[in-house]
């Protein structure tokens, strides 16, 4: 820790000012920016780049790229090491059915927690991640009005296409590459409790690849091929429905969960002595009740009373996932059809030492070799690369005192689940990277997202979460 | 044919009246009925009955039932004997992509068919049934208003719920038997003609069950219960995506054409030697091209150079068809979900001598016996059952010469791929049927429905449809 840093009289400031700090978080929690439908891009990047200004940047651009744009910022530190901090201004769709809540008006709803009682704003991206971006500039301003400085330097990167897989952040990156590699390390903040209290690290992210399969009477030469036909026809006439479910079958074992393309589990490798270290002290912390309650699930694919496998599970697996499917008559009653044409959406989840690059390729071999050549596969965006980090860098050990300080020793996992870009700061820079932290949001991705904002005795609420980012960062500057 | 009934002064009725006819049959196609939906049933019911009494009925009653109700029409004719004529005022909903002219708006248009140019109305409910039951409604008129009466004496039979299965027919036929008792045989208008003008005449119909699966976490108690998760957790929790696509491969042999289910196939007859020599003398005669052409279809199951080995797969075959899929995110981009549940629709077509009611319980049986008893399935429409009327029958003798005086010889179909109330009128009243007739529509349930308005050579348009009815009629009436 930097000596003279004066943490104390910016938690003085956070706390005093945490009436400003929630209004500027709902403010860009209720901007819409739904890059997969482009509703709010432009709108939310400007307001990022205000926010930056409010906060104290000192420099501040929206700098356009081939899709949505980057907003960067700078701002000087006390000491001389630089964080680059990585956030996604955009969010998922929100106009799903199931919110309780209006999921763009940011209301403050009271929530029962196996934590106990808190106070949480339900909106789409605040857990996925304009809450833990919100908290960081809110930390940042709280430095500048203080001490005037933040402990350390920080280069801002926030860009509106994490949820179309950030086609345009490598290009991005390269471009900037001088400006960015200032940075000594990476940081991607987000909320890292669960709902227990529970703290956790991840030391990396798996990969992503996303694609659709579209099985048609059109380029399978059998079948209706322009229309639906009526489904007297089935009695001589081929269906393409049935094709991709016969497909599909070939692609995992009976219950779902192993993958039987050719070559796929190829490079998976197994725990390092290190990440077996990892898993062994962090198992005994992971709650697999607190984990199931909040996912809504029964039971996990195995007994969760060996947490370990559990954990390594969750952390080696690389999945073959339907996200949808959908061809025919999808509405209310009985229309007798024989569809022309079915599609799904998939993804696989690329961990260590797997090529992403191979991943889309082997499902191409695989549906050719089984004779489905015609069912045709499209990349929906160009996914993410895995990446590792090892827990001795000094950023990642920063990030374990900032726990200790202020919850404990933190649950090590060597991947997330979960995918964000980082493959192009630690691959293209070189640069050794963390995320997380303390406060608790779920439901990324669901209906009823949110994030705490009140806490209790074992979850952070908003100014806690800034404190932390502080000590975080000075812990780094040490 | 009755001797004394004067054709001659009804066809020139018919030719008389044509502007007026086309413009009943246009009121009649532009009304909205989509029984799925619920739209403009009351309205359409209304219509119709309107029509019988523009037309001549003597008595005319819209017929409550605990759904849409039925139009009941009486009208005397020349003969001692009556004909029952069923229609159904409902239609499928239009709200489908590929329309290329307004669906409801009964659009005049130039077609190019196998059997040449015509003009053809596009509407929802051209082909399946408002334009023959116009149709039909012009040509009593034209008798009324000519000869005085028809040939034949008339019962007409409007339901509106045909495109739900006329779950309230049954009951409506139970509690009207005795009136409908007095009709010596049933007729279903429609136009018959392939195309290429091949003229073709069905004996009977199959039966249909159809039904829901629904695959869910819920029910199953493994995956996500109430919502989607990020599929990051594809690595330790299932997917009941996976688990319907691992259920539905049981179903059929992996070209989707063979079902696998035990005892699906009990009591599927084989052709009786009456349906033999019927499909031996019609082969020849059925336009393999033409259909192919009309289906948009590259290729049947079979090859398509044994004509009465593919009438014969049409004619008997029972079939399990994927009406429709969806599950997870079916819209744009890649929104990365582990769905909570997937749901798809079926429909089985049932032949002699299936059991319609054993069907269900064979695929329940099927999915228990195969470990998926978290499958549920629920029935959608009541259906139909089968039915089969013997080529000997006087009433089908009497279309039979109908079709020679006016095109020829119809090819003999022993039971149509569709499926429509009949066995209600054959096996609760007992009573014979015939359907079809001259003039070619198509399209029914998918885009650009059409039915042809003016024919040529080849290919009956309004007026001769007309004038054939009632050649029918007075050949019924011999």
């Amino acid at each position: 820790m930097i000596s003279d840093y004066d943490l104390q009289s910016v938690y003085t400031r956070v706390d005093g000012d945490k009436k400003k700090h929630i209004s500027r978080l709902r403010r860009l929690l209720m901007q819409p920016s739904s890059s997969l439908e482009g509703i709010g891009i432009k709108e939310c990047a400007d307001l990022v780049a205000q926010l930056y200004r409010q906060v104290g940047c000192e420099k501040v651009e929206v700098v356009e790229t081939k899709g949505n744009p980057v907003v960067y910022g700078e701002c000087k530190g006390e000491s001389d090491k630089t964080l680059m901090g990585y956030f996604m201004y955009d969010t998922m769709p929100y106009n799903e059915p199931g919110w309780d809540h209006p999921p763009m008006k940011a209301e403050t709803v009271d929530m029962r927690l196996p934590a106990g009682k808190v106070k949480a704003l339900v909106n789409r991206g605040a857990d996925n991640t304009k809450g833990p971006m919100a908290a960081l500039l809110n930390a940042l301003e709280a430095c500048n009005k203080s001490v005037g400085r933040p402990p350390v330097g920080l280069i801002l990167v926030a860009e509106g296409e994490e949820e179309l897989g950030s086609p345009n952040l490598p290009a991005y990156v390269k471009k900037h590459k001088k400006r960015l590699s200032k940075a000594d390390a990476c940081y991607f903040p987000y909320f890292g409790q669960d709902s227990d209290g529970g703290l956790n690290l991840y030391l990396g992210v798996k990969g992503v690849a996303y694609f659709e399969l579209e099985c048609s009477g059109k380029s399978w030469g059998r079948g209706p091929t322009e229309f639906a036909i009526h489904s007297a026809n089935k009695a001589w006439v081929d269906s393409p429905v049935w094709r991709l479910v016969h497909a599909l079958k070939t692609m995992t074992s009976d219950d779902g969960n192993r993958v039987l393309i050719d070559g796929f589990y190829d490079g998976v490798a197994p725990p390092s002595k290190e990440d077996e270290e990892v898993i062994a002290s962090s198992a005994p912390r992971f709650d697999a009740e607190s984990a199931k309650k909040e996912m809504r699930i029964r039971q996990f694919m195995i007994p969760d009373d060996d947490k370990a496998a559990l954990m390594k599970l969750y952390t080696y697996a690389s999945t073959l996932n339907i996200d949808g499917i959908w061809g025919g008559w999808t509405e209310k009653g009985s229309k007798t059809i024989l569809p022309h044409k079915v599609t799904c959406k998939m993804d696989i989840r690329v961990v260590p030492n797997q090529r992403k690059e191979a991943m889309m390729p082997l499902v191409r071999k695989h549906l050719d070799a089984h004779g489905y050549e015609d069912i045709e596969m499209r990349e929906i965006d160009t996914g993410y690369d895995w990446c590792r980090c090892s827990v001795k860098e000094p950023v990642v050990q920063a990030m374990i005192r900032a726990f200790e300080a202020f919850g404990g020793k933190p649950s090590i996992w060597p991947t997330s689940g979960g995918s964000v870009p980082f493959y192009v700061f630690s691959r293209m820079l070189g640069l050794p990277f963390t995320m997380g932290g303390i406060g608790h949001s779920s439901l990324a991705h669901s209906p009823n997202e949110y994030m705490v904002l009140e806490g209790n005795r074992k979850i952070a609420g908003l100014p806690e979460v800034e404190k932390f980012m502080v000590r975080f960062m000075s812990e780094y500057a040490h």
